[in-house]
């Protein structure tokens, strides 16, 4: 549990000390359970000063017992920790800054805590390690961000320390085994402990992998992200969606592919079963999905458009359609489904033709960016699967048909599509001039921008206004026409001189929707295969079951 | 276990597929063992014409019972089989398709069989799906490469399935867990299956995700692909590894890095504790290892140089060193390595600041190929790590180092470096006008040349006439230029007016020896810090038990 250190001929010093540490915290343990109200106590025994701390706050679910009583435990007994958190979700991951409790933070996303980091960090409570993808922040638990501790969350335990993830697996078993095979100590929250062993679900991490488990005051918290309701699709959406399907999906036969959270790929997904249809595209395209078990795929599962779908986490309400659709989804021997984040992203990005994204801001080049002002939000995954990854050697019709040349020599290519509306719902151009990222970076001292996806990885920007093919540039000056010919009334829109876009048109580097066959007047919400939650529940058979907050009826 | 098909009200066929066939082989078996010599009947029943079935044949373990099993089923029962082979390594991988028991491959790599695949391939006997690196194989079984049937290999089983895995984990994890959640049926061969799970290793597969264990009829086949005899370790090898430490290592500060099993890295690895040491390295460089355990790293890890090692797969005879410095390596409760192919090679694409490689042929502008005339070798994981992944975001003094521009919308750069002799041991140019990748890829109607590694991802070539720092290239002609410069008498080389390597040099673009400080006359394997395999096993303490055919004592 050291650090690096000079040559010595102890060679187990890390082991020594995981064994003495657990030794001190034997008289509060029964076993490997730690009773609920000792965890403070126990974490003050098992973690020391300056220890590096993998902590699963997640997309989706939280170890929040863990943490919030990681905040509880004695600045005076533990401080200084370098804590890795993959998502910084919860605001006691950064009141231990406050206390002094931790000092340095490794992280991959930040969503709603991205204000406060960046407060924290001006006021000197917090450095930043670096700001990674989720894949990179895993990859470095294996190299130089070992940690000491890891601090995760399951559904169950056996009294051995078998772990059930379950539907919610997620980041799991990434940052027990990079902690459990370095001599480091792990410990789990769980929300039900189960005496005989063959009362647990199933086991996902064997307890040969866990130290401590403990039952936690409350079920772990859980983040239904990856619910649209279909109500907030807005007829720009579908059409949107239906240049998407006419002018990429079918073009290029895309066959598998990521969708992330937005509205405009939601309309995708429920567009499939009906506009999709009508294209005789059923079987061609859209049959392998990498992503959450989003309830607007239901529609398009149902019509048995679907082959298969690898998620990187659960969603809310979907636990018993996915149990019932076993073909469809990855599930266990019990029925309910095997999630995994780091074999997801693995798959989003070197086993799939596509990655389709949103964006804050744009700039001229194709940069884009999800950083504004005073925000350090993160990249979370989007980087590894929205980039062309060089290490991938198998073609796919798609990969293939975005190469330029006749050379054997050239490789085919990853598309990477941003799908953008010109200006985002408060009026503020997504397309700009220069991304808030290069000022917050000046500002700050970051060596670069956080720049969430570069230019040069984007295949296809798609707006409201049409598609540019930007594979197809032979410049960068091209490149900047073509982003301008879709750019709308933004800034650099306005700079296009709408006379070339003919040309660009005619060259096949821009379409607009009517070189795609669709008028614009088509799209309308009544093509979306389920116009609300209640439609959506319809189609599962009553096998979804939405969070509270989804529910009108 | 059906192939895709239109929708159906059934959506658990692959369930009921699976149970059916394991109820009619619940004859043979005992609970979840089969006997033995019952193997190639279960197989037989286990196993359906068609099936998509993955095969541990790996880099360095093979499920070599469940391979030569499969062999010897029935072609009239089982046929057209689409084998996914991480590494094709052994004649019965092939055989079967001779036998017309498989149709199809895909597959990684192929070392010693490359040449019978391809005459399998030209007599029509076999189909290639594609030819992959690792981590993308392992991404497409949960998209669209989902297998049937797993056949794997581990050291121990309990009766319940639970799997110790140990020292050689490799592969296994990956293809289990694709397998167990889509329903397939997993069968893993082990050398020993124990009475009573506590006297189980540790547990590094849940029996949850096994179906069948069988007692192999010989311990499963290991080669100990990385020990190189320091005693062919050559003087040029000593003189470019000199060149790397100064030019390259020292240059970027590299704290990170993969080695492959080449004699050029090895001389590398034995240059750090005398030639590292004398120029004050140490600490400073070549930290943090992905990489197998290489009896040739043992004197630069007892001389201090090295934090932490994490490993893609065992090594023969390492076993008890390893387990001896588990400060130094990844290690279980039991004290055994844990290795684990999926996180090192995500860990060598993504967390480390250097890939350094050789190849057999290298064309003018830098790209690589070990495809020769009538040999489909695969890549095997180079590629996943000699390129630069744009999905990276954190930075490190390396990464930054290799940024050109002022720019805060650059981005930092990993290292790959290509370490070639300008000729091979027979006589032959490395350096050549034309790859036969590419005449192969022409001649088998290949849509694309297999190339290792392209030459717009190789940040330095090193040969022992210099380093070309490819980098700095301002454009691809430049990059020839530089390329040509350290190419020696190859024709690439001999194209080259030796006039303009002074201005190369002269401009950082290219560094010969003595640019470095290094005589050449200095380069002599009295520098290496063990010259012989006894010495690495006296610099290991006796820990280092070398495989018979290394040891000449």
């Amino acid at each position: 549990m050291l650090a690096a250190s000079p040559p010595s001929p102890v060679w187990n010093r890390r082991r020594n000390e995981k064994r003495r540490r657990i030794e001190l915290a034997s008289h509060l343990a029964s076993g490997r359970i730690l009773p609920t109200d000792q965890l403070t106590a126990a974490l003050e025994i098992l973690i020391a000063p300056g220890d590096r701390v993998v902590l699963e706050g997640n997309n989706q679910k939280q170890a929040d017992f863990l943490s919030r009583s990681l905040a509880r435990t004695n600045p005076a007994r533990l401080h200084d920790l370098h804590m890795i958190i993959p998502s910084v979700g919860r605001p006691e991951h950064l009141d231990i800054f406050e206390s002094g409790i931790a000092r340095k933070l490794d992280f991959s996303f930040s969503g709603p805590q991205s204000l406060r980091i960046g407060q924290l960090l001006q006021d000197g409570c917090l450095e930043i390690g670096a700001i990674h993808t989720y894949v990179e922040l895993y990859a470095r638990l294996f190299v130089d961000l070992t940690p000491n501790v890891a601090l995760v969350a399951a559904y169950q335990a056996d009294r051995h320390g078998n772990l059930y993830t379950g539907p919610s697996t997620e980041d799991t078993p990434a940052l027990v085994e990079a902690t459990a095979f370095r001599d480091g100590i792990v410990i789990a929250q769980v929300n039900e402990i189960v005496d005989d062993p063959s009362e647990l679900t199933r086991v996902d991490i064997p307890a040969d992998w866990v130290d401590f488990v403990v039952l936690a005051d409350r079920p772990f918290f859980i983040e239904p992200l990856f619910t649209r309701d279909p109500r907030l699709i807005k007829p720009v959406h579908v059409l949107m969606a239906m240049m998407a399907i006419r002018g990429i999906y079918e073009r290029h036969q895309v066959q598998s592919l990521n969708h992330g959270l937005g509205f405009n790929t939601a309309a995708i997904e429920l567009l499939l079963p009906t506009y999709g249809e009508q294209l005789g595209l059923k079987g061609k395209i859209c049959r392998h999905w990498t992503l959450n078990p989003h309830p607007t795929l239901i529609p398009a599962i149902e019509s048995g458009w679907v082959d298969s779908v690898h998620c990187f986490g659960g969603e809310l309400g979907m636990e018993a359609y996915v149990a019932a659709r076993s073909d469809v989804f990855f599930t266990g021997r019990d029925g309910s489904l095997r999630s995994n984040r780091a074999f997801c992203q693995m798959a989003g990005q070197y086993a799939v033709d596509m990655f389709i994204g949103s964006t804050l801001q744009m700039d001229g080049d194709g940069h884009s960016s999800t950083v504004t002002h005073g925000r350090l939000s993160g990249f979370g995954g989007a980087p590894n699967m929205g980039h062309d990854p060089h290490g991938r050697r198998h073609a796919s019709p798609a990969w293939l048909d975005l190469i330029q040349t006749d050379s054997l020599l050239a490789r085919g290519r990853k598309l990477v599509v941003q799908m953008v509306e010109t200006f985002q719902g408060n009026g503020q151009p997504t397309i700009v001039e220069s991304l808030d990222a290069v000022e917050v970076a000046r500002n700050s001292g970051m060596p670069l921008a956080p720049v969430m996806i570069y230019g040069d990885d984007v295949s296809h920007v798609l707006t409201e206004e049409g598609i540019a093919y930007l594979y197809k540039a032979e410049s960068l000056e091209q490149r900047r026409q073509m982003i301008a010919a879709v750019a709308g009334i933004t800034p650099i829109g306005l700079r296009h001189d709408p006379a070339s876009t003919a040309a660009l048109r005619q060259a096949g580097l821009v379409a607009l929707p009517e070189d795609l066959g669709i008028r614009r007047s088509e799209a309308s919400r009544s093509l979306l295969a389920a116009k609300s939650m209640a439609e959506l529940v319809s189609w599962s058979d009553g096998l979804y079951q939405p969070p509270a907050r989804f529910r009108s009826w």
